[in-house]
């Protein structure tokens, strides 16, 4: 978190629609690249600048325009330009801290969401900011950074399997949000993997630095709470929608992905209530393990402090002592207090404390 | 939880409707069977393949189709194909992590949800995932493993006793759900149980693994929590459904369920309530035993060690130490003794130490 | 808690409305009494079985049919055929766990409820399932057991005193539930009466049970509040039943019942709080005083220990101890350890220890 | 709270209507005033009985009734005579316990309330309950005692002072109202000004009773809570009513008395929410006090104990210790020591033990 | 929050709409300014007294007043005659502790909000109080003083730059509103810089005041928090407002300030989340260490203890104590001192203690 960024901090006072990049600071190159398929035929190009698509237009097939990397931002001016969108849309697309939502209007639906991955050297969670806009014979799809998660499905899109090549552009807008959905189930078990051994790590050795694992996971699993929590009114939105770009075969669809959400919702809150159940099973493993201490301490102390105290007295020298000339003494103060020490012990095995 | 499954992430990327089983590996073969009644006639079929289902279009009779095991996706496709079910059903019958929900079709309806069952001997609470499809004639069950709860109902189906048989689908369709449901009384009575001997045990003995079992107790009752909570809607859903599948008289049934249902919702908060209030009850507990610990050990260092501090002064070796030739130094020097440990006895007994 | 009781464990299976009494065990004998009454007439009968009932159907006064026992599940059969209930309801009435609802029918409305009442001599807080049912000409009333509550009212209208001989069924409904209702304002009183009581002990003694105490009276707040919150849905659907068996001005009665049930609620929800907040000075308190203790503790221990060292060096054998041979060695010993006691004593004052 | 009071105990089983005054004890006498006022004249009336008021039907002037007394029930039977009012009224007018509502009639509106003051020799909040009755062409206020806080109001109202002189019987029931809710700034101002006193107290000396501060200014704010919060559903529904007695301007200002209403609830919520962080960094507070204590004894024994036993060594009379006999032995022992003494206060220091 | 203050005590009994002002005492001249622009014009003047407006009500521009200072009531009242503002409004302007909300008049919208600002040399966080009217041809602002954040916006508006001179009154008052939500955004990322810090701290060396740091940002989240919430309703009513005051493309514009409130309150939630977390991670770290140190001290009393026992053992002067004098006798002394400390340490090092 201590990398560079852009902060809301540059916009203040700017007009409204103003872009200002706001996210990781990045300097790598801006790929576009326009993908246009239909049941019989398929082309992928990488253009030079958001300008040179061209078949966007044509209503036989579906094209799949890819940004990535929204921190150049003419770039993401030109593709405004070029494909008619509301400023306040583009605002949203290079703000990478803006979150979820379905924006509709006459010619185009805008959904921006994020990607969760694991970093799994660092057990670190990245998140990544995406825009979708479906548009009648197309997609538009905005990315920070290139990711691998969606080349499974590419693949399978280029080869020609499954219906996707038979379908409109709503069902690749679908499949897209579907997959990143998926993605999340990942995540969530990943948590839950680290949940468990967590789980056993305080069960059995409650070590000094194990709550601020605790808190780690705790701050993790707050934050993709956080990320994924507004996705469900996003689908739910697109579930009711009335626009005409979403067939009501693909909104039958997204209620899938709207099951997909709540799961995750309610996965991620049980995984919140056990991360609390954590701290609690560790702050009363804490106070048992003070009690043992404290019990070994005075178990100690009160054997050996009155011990000492008796040898103590006939340590001194005072002139007339009559027990130190007894016969035996030195063994009777022996038997006094193996005597002593025996009491003690019995309260102690009696009040059960060891 | 450490055993074999599979998870969502097997499925990333594949196109919706994929098959693919998630939940802990198994291998035991699929049994498939069909029961076939009306008032005057019943029969019961072992299986070899989905396909051979002969009595689900006949309208004067019910038809029962049990498939036990989901494990092996070919047959749940078969069946998918052999009754018509969408593929987005299919795949909530072999995810046995997904919710229980309603979903309704114009010629069934679709319920998944999930059986409990107490393992006695190690107080494990398993989980099954059963779905259940109502047709016009006729049940589909779909579950996990052979499960015992069912065979005294289907027993009384057998020998023609109660009205079960003089009824259409929709009847049996509820009597399944409301045995399932009333089998999560067993697992509250089970868990109120176990809530009452962790009660005594906190009372009488706070030992140092009582909060283990309290965590342990409460991430089990959260267990059922998250299972039993989303029926409440699908049960709302059933009852306010204008699906003709079901009739009047059977949603009047369900509305007997959704008691129950909002019944074991309720119970299951006061025991969350209940295992909360000892996790208080424990870390207090836990408190007083501290202070007592401390107490006996302040009381002794209190007492004896200023005694053996006098003990001390008189064992030194000055050449010229008065009290050492005083005549009776010896017991002046035990009465000082007596009545400083007089005083702090009577210091600590007036302040209630003990 | 540990008398026989029947669960629902046993009813698992069983055909819907299937008798199966919940609760207590019981073997006392229904008893069975019929009250009837207009303006100028008031009869009471004892009846041996329910079909006695003999003035139901007269449209010209009131009858009270008033049942105590529901364990005899035949008794409450032939109760339900005599009044033509249905199973369901039938089902509600023996089982004394069931919440309270309002269930309409066209001829009768059903009202399960509980009682309250406190137990002087231990301070138990007992429930007793009471189900009343109103018809056109009368109420029916089920009570698990003989009760004293109603008594002052049963003698006013013995008396004819008040307005109830000139009312309808509805009214008598009213008064019954009114009463009821009336009788968790004991309850409360109590609740608060002990909270006083328990808030003194706290701020004045907080010995070592008093979390054990705490928690009782937390479980008996958290169970008077379970028992009386399904209530207040209850007399709600009662004001918004467009059911004919209640007249507006009956309706009007139950708005002030509805008052009362919502100044319950908060009483309790406020008494909730109370606990909550004696459990978190109680904490305090102990922390305190084991704050207290470990000063007291560690006075002595900083005081002493060093003297008894500085004693422990003039103690030593060596051939050779300069200060023993010293003039007045001894007392300037004395001198260097009330010099380092008083430093002692004054860094410890300094700081606010005593 | 110890004082003599009557309960809802003393009206079980008595009919619905039954007026018995719940609250404190009390004997003064109920003083009965009547004042009327139109632009161009003003009276004042002190009555004998109730029946003596005489303008309440003149609809050219304003009457404002004044019952100080609720206590005497003969005299409020009195007033729901002469005025009409329903019995359930009454009964409201009595319970000085109950809550805040709005009651609509044809004739006239029913709002009873609390006042809220401070005595400020004790910081005890005292609450006076009541009720205000607005009619057509006047208003009945019934209150426990005498109160101040209207007097400066009264005032203006005799000089003719404002616009009041000039508007219906609804601008001086709103009036009333407002000079009411204002009065519970002071409230919050006061316990505003306690919080400040109390922070201050926790931040530079948590001495060991703050935790019984902060639990009664806890119970003080929960209190103040209960008791302004129904309020706010009696004010929105004067808001909300059609009832032609409450012109549209007035409700207009009531909008206003809404809006303090709210803030007064924020506000009080956010006092709760500083006390329960009092609460915490008290709590953290003596933990770290604790901490600070265990380390000076720790420090002290982990010092002494070690040394002491080194002393006690050369103390032992055995015939055979060589280093006793050593040159400079003495002076060796005090070298080692030193050296003991100064690792363990570098080990300390190290770990930023002081 | 010692500074001189006028509280809402001062109000009580005064009729509504009575102008005293609430807030900081303040002494500042109050300026009055006003701002005429179109398209090809623009005016600035300060005016000596509000009554000196000139262009309101030309149609043909866009007039902003700005009144710098609301402590002077005569002013707010002179504005009030003005431009005809009601009583009410007045009043909410001079109280600078009312919450936000939108009023609606049939000639101007009024919303009062709130600014924020971070003064860096004492991290404390100062709000002021602003009111915005909203009229046909120009807006109003009252301010309680002079502040920066409206600067860089004000040039370009002189300068002519963007949009905003060809717009509305209502466009100004967006922009307005957008600036100061805007603003918002520097204090939770100074809070959130603020929040990294204190984690930092907590987790390298939670010193004994980071709770007393814990609980001052916790005070500061909470007031941001109850400063930014109401604005969420405001904005919302300005959305669903159908006052002709505010046009179509407008509200858009508002929709976008509704994210960034909605944005900057899931941000402010998340904040107090957190800063939770902190006072749970630095107990369970408070509670480390206590059984660090007590493990410390346990191990130093149970290895040197029981040593000093024995040597205090030999140290006696019995007349007879056979182990003194056998040959070698200190050496078996030390032998068994030896064997009794690695007992000890080895049963501490099998206990993980250290």
């Amino acid at each position: 978190m201590e990398e560079q960024r852009t902060t809301y901090t540059d916009k203040i006072g700017l007009p409204p629609g103003s872009l200002v990049y706001i996210g990781k600071h990045r300097t790598d190159k801006v790929t576009i690249s326009e993908t246009d398929y239909s049941t019989d035929h398929y082309h992928e190009n990488n253009l030079n600048q958001i300008s040179d698509c061209t078949s966007w237009d044509k209503s036989d097939s579906v094209t799949v325009v890819s940004v990535i990397g929204v921190h150049d931002t003419s770039i993401i001016e030109a593709a405004g330009e070029q494909f008619g969108l509301d400023p306040m849309i583009l605002e949203d697309i290079v703000n990478t801290h803006s979150r979820s939502k379905l924006e509709e209007f006459d010619d185009y639906l805008f959904l921006p969401m994020k990607i969760l991955e694991v970093e799994l050297n660092t057990n670190e969670i990245n998140t990544e900011h995406v825009s979708l806009i479906l548009g009648k014979n197309g997609v538009i799809l905005f990315q920070e950074s290139e990711f691998k998660i969606l080349d499974p499905f590419k693949e399978r899109v280029r080869k020609g399997k499954g219906i996707v090549r038979q379908r409109k552009a709503d069902y690749i807008f679908y499949r897209l949000i579907d997959t990143f959905v998926d993605n999340y189930f990942i995540v969530t078990e990943h948590l839950f993997d680290r949940l468990e051994k967590l789980e056993e790590k305080i069960l059995q050795n409650p070590s000094e630095n194990v709550n601020e694992e605790i808190y780690e996971l705790k701050k993790k699993i707050a934050f993709v709470k956080r990320t994924i929590s507004p996705l469900r009114e996003s689908i739910s939105n697109i579930i009711k929608t009335d626009s005409d770009l979403i067939s009501a075969s693909t909104q039958n669809y997204f209620r899938d992905v709207y099951d997909h959400v709540i799961h995750l919702t309610e996965t991620i809150d049980s995984q919140r209530e056990t991360i609390n159940d954590f701290l609690n099973l560790y702050m009363s493993s804490i106070s048992n393990k003070m009690n043992e201490v404290m019990k070994v301490l005075t178990i100690f102390a009160a054997i050996f402090i009155p011990l000492t105290f008796i040898a103590g007295i006939y340590g001194t020298n005072f002139d007339y002592v009559p027990e130190l000339h007894y016969k035996n003494g030195y063994f009777v103060m022996w038997g006094v207090m193996i005597v002593v020490a025996g009491v003690m012990l019995y309260y102690f095995k009696k009040n059960k404390w060891f």
